[in-house]
């Protein structure tokens, strides 16, 4: 691993750092806010999964997590959102190819090679993380926005235990019924849609739910909303009377200050929910 | 007008009165908490629905709204759910007749005489209040629980710009498809199901939403999620993309135990709609 930045913030270190990744087979890069508390003890961790188009560094600059994440002593970490470099298969469109991972392992020529994002998050990042620093593997949660919402819900559902509950801003809430999902699983996984239903939060939550809290903030003038298609994860959540939270914000569109004008409940909602789940490390 | 009893509470009072209603034909009795600021100038007023079974007392006595209310400076009242008396057509079943007036405009025998709930909320009982009190006619929220639920929500989407917020405990949510719902509406306002589309708070969010925040909540252990639908108000509510907030809470069930955990949530949402809603009174 290597130290490209770390920088005061909060009373804690914003670092950037980079890292060979098996999963991939790429160098990648991710921020990591560790509050003031990780210096004594290990702290709780929030991953935060970016949109498309967004590096590590999107959501880490526009945000505004930390200064909450801060307050709770919370550990934030904000990952890419695809494999990059000249070697990386890409595609002209900003929704496919590099910045538009979709958290899946892709199986589909060009792309299998390194569009590991699900083994990237769920195995290689978080062995980095919880090796290298002050994190308590036993408090872990995680939000997203927009494709990374879709990957924040998807990653929860699929990986039952590991989150001790899950939060999305804007999620991409059905892709198998939207142009912001059938286009990417096509290509990544295949016309064989049975491959895709582990990766969609609407199918996921008909299925089986998430064992803990959700929450799901979504503007009103979103831009997207047609693509995102929130009713469905709203309706699917109720019918499967699964514990969580889902508002309409009217007037926010699908920006950053949408996001920053929320964070601050994600993060305490998420706080709270890693306090009750009782970790193993000593930020309990 | 006739005052049956008041009694200090929280620093205000809570009274019960009764007063003859053109609307039921009947004599109506209600219950009335005024904060401590109504004797120094008007209040914002929230309108408390109650359920299948109950009378002006149960809310009044069970709900805890009185706490949160005293330090909002509202008022709250609670109605009764139907005509009463000997004269008055009843069912033996406890969810048609007396206890049981779903807050529509009966049409039909023998129900039609006295059967006037949403006139009686909507324009008896409002006028009994706002001549007789110290009220703000321009400041005032609506909720209920239950069939209360049905009623506050239909009312709300009913009466554009009457109420700043709507909020419902475990509302009957799609009446005309549960048989909590099509039995009523039936009876009360016969087979032609045109009719029913004004009492259905799910029909009446499709069709129009309400102009201001929703809040919903809803038991995840409540024993009557079948006949409620929750879900089907859950995704007309994001497919409106109604400024709101549905909770789903784990645990819980259909009793005042589940209000009482939760109306201190209610109180503040409505305090903070009806004093961003500009109203005319000397409370605001």
């Amino acid at each position: 691993m290597k130290t490209l930045s770390e920088t005061r913030l909060f009373g804690g270190v914003q670092g950037v750092y980079s890292h060979p990744s098996a999963a991939t087979g790429t160098e990648m890069t991710f921020g990591l806010f560790l509050p003031r508390a990780a210096r004594t003890g290990k702290v709780p961790l929030l991953w935060f999964l970016s949109g498309l188009t967004c590096t590590h560094e999107n959501a880490m600059t526009k945000a505004g997590a930390q200064a909450w994440a801060a307050e709770h002593g919370i550990a934030v970490v904000f990952p890419d959102t695809s494999p990059r470099g000249d070697g990386v298969a890409d595609d002209a469109a900003f929704d496919l190819g590099q910045g538009a991972g979709f958290y899946v392992n892709a199986t589909q020529a060009p792309w299998a090679g390194h569009y590991r994002m699900w083994d990237y998050i769920a195995t290689d990042l978080t062995r980095v993380l919880f090796d290298g620093f002050a994190l308590d593997e036993g408090r872990q949660a995680i939000t997203g926005h927009s494709m990374g919402g879709h990957g924040a819900l998807s990653l929860a559902m699929g990986l039952p235990g590991r989150f001790a509950s899950v939060s999305a801003f804007a999620p991409i809430a059905n892709p198998t019924q939207s142009d912001w999902g059938r286009k990417q699983f096509t290509a990544y996984l295949g016309a064989d849609e049975s491959a895709w239903s582990a990766h969609d939060a609407t199918l996921l939550m008909r299925a089986h739910g998430f064992d803990g809290p959700v929450l799901v903030d979504q503007g009103g003038a979103d831009q997207f909303l047609g693509l995102l298609r929130p009713e469905a994860l709203a309706e699917a959540m109720v019918a499967r009377r699964q514990e969580g939270i889902f508002r309409m914000q009217p007037g926010y569109d699908h920006s950053y200050f949408f996001i920053a004008t929320f964070i601050r409940d994600h993060i305490a909602f998420h706080a709270r929910a890693m306090a009750d789940s009782g970790g193993s490390g000593a930020g309990s």
